[in-house]
């Protein structure tokens, strides 16, 4: 299908997100762009966009088929996918299947601990408040979600989880833990609203424990499209199955 | 009763904990000393260990009646209590009315602000980690609490609300917030193990909206002990009613 890009809706830092002639219907744009540290550190890696939109639409194929409903429509390039447009909660779900990263900080954990369950996170998508980690209580007095939905959101997200868990096990990788957003579409219903990539999920080699993901680009580790690119084709190679 | 101090169990903030002479009991002796920040402001205020040890009775009291455990025992002198002995959860259960104090900082939300819904949170009590906001995952992932023992403890959290909402609103005073902890007993009873008190609670005068409470240090507003002492008056009438 071809579409245009009008207006810009959304300049994020991995993706630009333009309205189209649909007004239903948004066109995701994924950069070269690599950034960390809520921006502070960026670079530019040829063949990341690709890398990413390829394993997205995988990846929400793969969500597609458990019924997880998403706002994924298709892909309409190599490094463009058209989306329904959505009502974004603002919001950022967690899950963690081992502690790394920010929740060893913060736990004060050794990082690659494996809980005895999995943690659940929601953080504040507000600038002015820094992102803070906050829990269904603080989400329902602040008025973005209710009980109920709340309810319904974590019952999406440990689906979401248990299928992804799955595919990257399959794959040979560990899902240490990712992050997404989700979304309201005009009709009320919630959905996934977000992409999955190395860029949102901790990945680690299940054999060798190597990072496959942003970690690579945000502790100089070097070789991050390489991991892109190996994760792409381990998720390829599951799909032709 | 007589109980002699022996050896220092903690030194703590407003208050120091000795062993006594019966392995279950403790001494708990309140201190003039007031603290603010972490510790980094403080002062002593002739007169706020007695206020603070006759306001904490009075509300052990009030919880008693509707059927709270708590660790109380009883009083020993006016800046004397003993309490059982038990093992300490590391959790700071706080319960916020009103969205105030550091909730309005990380809500960035108007101080004051009622929201629909009572907020429950949970700190993590250790320094290390720097005393962070977590959720019950987080509880349970640590191995402090089950999900069995939290949905336990938040009910006795919601009983302590509703017992001591109503016995401020019937001294005039708006119950704003608080914050404690919970503890185990020898035979695994959970029970709140902390005090309630000016030092813990954020009291606002339900007419004038005065601060009656620690923020008054806090914010240098001068008056202390003053409204240490009112919250204590009004509180000793409502138990002689």
């Amino acid at each position: 299908m071809k579409v245009e890009a009008k207006e810009l809706i959304v300049e994020g830092k991995d993706k630009t997100v333009f309205a189209t002639d649909s007004p239903d219907v948004a066109l995701v744009r994924y950069k070269d762009q690599i950034t960390a540290f809520h921006n502070i550190k960026r670079a530019t890696i040829k063949g990341k966009a690709e890398a990413s939109c390829k394993i997205a639409s995988l990846l929400y194929g793969f969500l597609a088929e458990q019924g997880i409903p998403t706002h994924f429509i298709e892909d309409v390039s190599p490094t463009e996918q058209t989306c329904r447009r959505v009502e974004i909660i603002p919001l950022q779900f967690i899950v963690r299947n081992w502690i790394a990263g920010s929740a060893a900080k913060f736990l004060h954990v050794e990082p690659g601990t494996k809980p005895s369950n999995v943690i659940y996170e929601i953080r504040y998508n507000n600038n002015e408040a820094g992102f803070p980690i906050i829990n269904d209580h603080h989400a329902v007095a602040l008025g973005i979600v209710t009980y109920k939905e709340l309810e319904e959101l974590y019952a999406m997200v440990a689906k979401v989880n248990d299928c992804l868990l799955k595919v990257f096990a399959d794959a040979g990788i560990d899902l240490i833990d990712f992050k997404f957003e989700c979304g309201r579409t005009a009709d009320g219903k919630l959905v996934v609203a977000d992409e999955f990539s190395p860029d949102t999920c901790r990945l680690w080699d299940a054999k060798t424990g190597d990072s496959l993901d942003k970690d690579r680009f945000r502790h100089d580790m070097g070789g991050v499209i390489d991991a892109y690119q190996l994760v792409l084709e381990r998720l390829t190679k599951l799909k032709e199955k």
